[in-house]
């Protein structure tokens, strides 16, 4: 379930990468197929990625006119795998937001009729000027990065439920089955193999040397690459996603302390303290009523808000 | 579960708002503060607006010495609705992301040793020089319009269940509701309330034609303060997945023809057409065997990937 959640995340990383190319380099499918041949022969290489050059590349017979991609209805099919592997995500509180943003994609392509009317009265952004290469460049460091924090969500999931269930799943091995047949094959799960081999308990896969030092080489173009997608209205909530993970895992320091602020002042769900161990909640005004002894109260964990 | 579901994103919107006013604005909690009682004579009045505002004004009593909000440990509890809400999303079908963007904040929150030690392998950006009157007016337009989006998400799943179970539910009712004594009561749901009542056919929030002219005026600010979050690594899972939405639900052509044609080349799932009705299927390679009449294909809507 878990590999097929990954793919959808894959796909939709790919579908991304290829509407900036389209939408604002305008590229046509022979140039792009010619960067995904490329990308094969790099960090990227990987079956998607070959399939979409050898998908690009193909003629419409239908028609003997123009290329097959342009002919395919924007409208993706699914029921499955997808909604499983984010349904489980949320059921074991493990963040799995690029998978998430693969299957809301899909859901919001069927909505293809509403979105043609929304077309006609939401506006789109002036287009951007851009340096070819420079994006294309920015592409590439954005999809690894991406799809690297893609994987570390998929192994989370597996971790957490393999943690819960006693399963003992060796993420190492788990990786090495995936490099076989499977439709997420791929140069990087070697990678992941080796980085779980060194270290099998390794917390989350951003954290391995080689991987932080692979995401902190692309973190540059990766946000620059995002900020031109957001300001010409190209959707990328993949990689979007991917970046906000990173972003919010990799910060010691995250808002949570208002959010917790709040629970305490319309729910008296109490909080705790940088600075001392226990249980507290504030009087935040006078309106406020006491609680009593905060370290009696039901923990932040179990109330539903 | 519903409104809950939209709580969690007003609550980790405005904690993003919060965040980059103090990241990268330097803002002190009594600036903040004095931000969002102005906000709060405007559209986004709101009870946790003004909540929130309260909070960053209360000194600590524990220490006798600063601000409480500056001594919450940034680790939010939850259990229960949020994430119930994001798998009956997944469920039916509809894409609640800014939804799903605070529940994954709130599990990511909750691993503060983990991010602990990534803080010190994944590096911050450096920050970008601002203009703090233009970045809080963008903060304004680009809560105002998340909130929408975030809204519409919410309304979209309540129409759903209602749909497929025959409720009959009067969204207009329902914004009326939840504008006495709930936690999310606000303007925006007065407005909202209009809408419907306007239309209660409305096949989306966003293409109310009020709705609409809010966020197309706020676009380009909206845009902007999402560049410049995601340029200084200030995350914006939130903020970013509203407009993703948006961005998503406002484009007639999306790249999901990519995507089918895909799922065609490794599952023969077939594909439709823009040019012609019914189911295709192409051989995409010389290794691709003849899958028969295309049309005789369990349709794309019953394959697992």
């Amino acid at each position: 379930m878990v590999h097929n959640g990954i793919e959808y995340g894959d796909m939709q990383l790919i579908a991304e990468v290829y509407d900036t190319m389209k939408s604002t380099l305008g590229m046509s499918n022979l140039e792009i197929a010619d960067v995904f041949d490329e990308w094969n022969k790099s960090e990227l290489e990987s079956y998607l990625i070959e399939i979409t050059a050898t998908i690009l590349r193909k003629k419409d017979d239908e028609t003997g006119c123009g290329y097959v991609i342009d002919y395919i209805l924007d409208k993706t099919g699914m029921k499955g795998t997808g909604r499983w592997t984010i349904q489980e995500g949320a059921e074991r509180g493990v963040a799995i937001s690029t998978l998430a943003a693969a299957l809301d994609a899909r859901m919001l392509s069927g909505l293809k009729e509403e979105r043609e009317v929304a077309s006609k009265v939401l506006d789109e952004p002036s287009m951007q000027s851009t340096d070819k290469t420079q994006v294309v460049a920015d592409l590439r460091a954005a999809l690894y990065a991406s799809k690297v924090c893609s994987y570390a969500q998929g192994l989370s999931l597996i971790k957490a439920a393999s943690d819960e269930y006693q399963w003992d799943v060796d993420l190492s091995e788990c990786a090495r089955l995936w490099m076989g047949g499977c439709i997420i094959r791929a140069k990087l799960l070697g990678s992941i193999r080796e980085a779980y081999s060194k270290n099998s308990n390794l917390s989350n896969l951003l954290v391995d040397a080689g991987f932080a030092s692979a995401l902190n080489e692309r973190s540059v173009a990766w946000r620059r690459l995002i900020a031109l997608c957001v300001t010409s209205g190209v959707t990328c909530s993949a990689l979007c996603n991917s970046l906000s993970y990173f972003d919010t895992y990799r910060r010691a320091r995250l808002p949570a302390n208002l959010t917790q602020a709040q629970r305490d002042f319309f729910g008296g769900h109490t909080y705790e303290r940088t600075d001392k161990d226990g249980r507290f909640h504030t009087a935040w005004t006078d309106a406020h009523k006491d609680i009593g002894d905060a370290s009696q109260r039901t923990s932040g964990e179990n109330v539903q808000i």
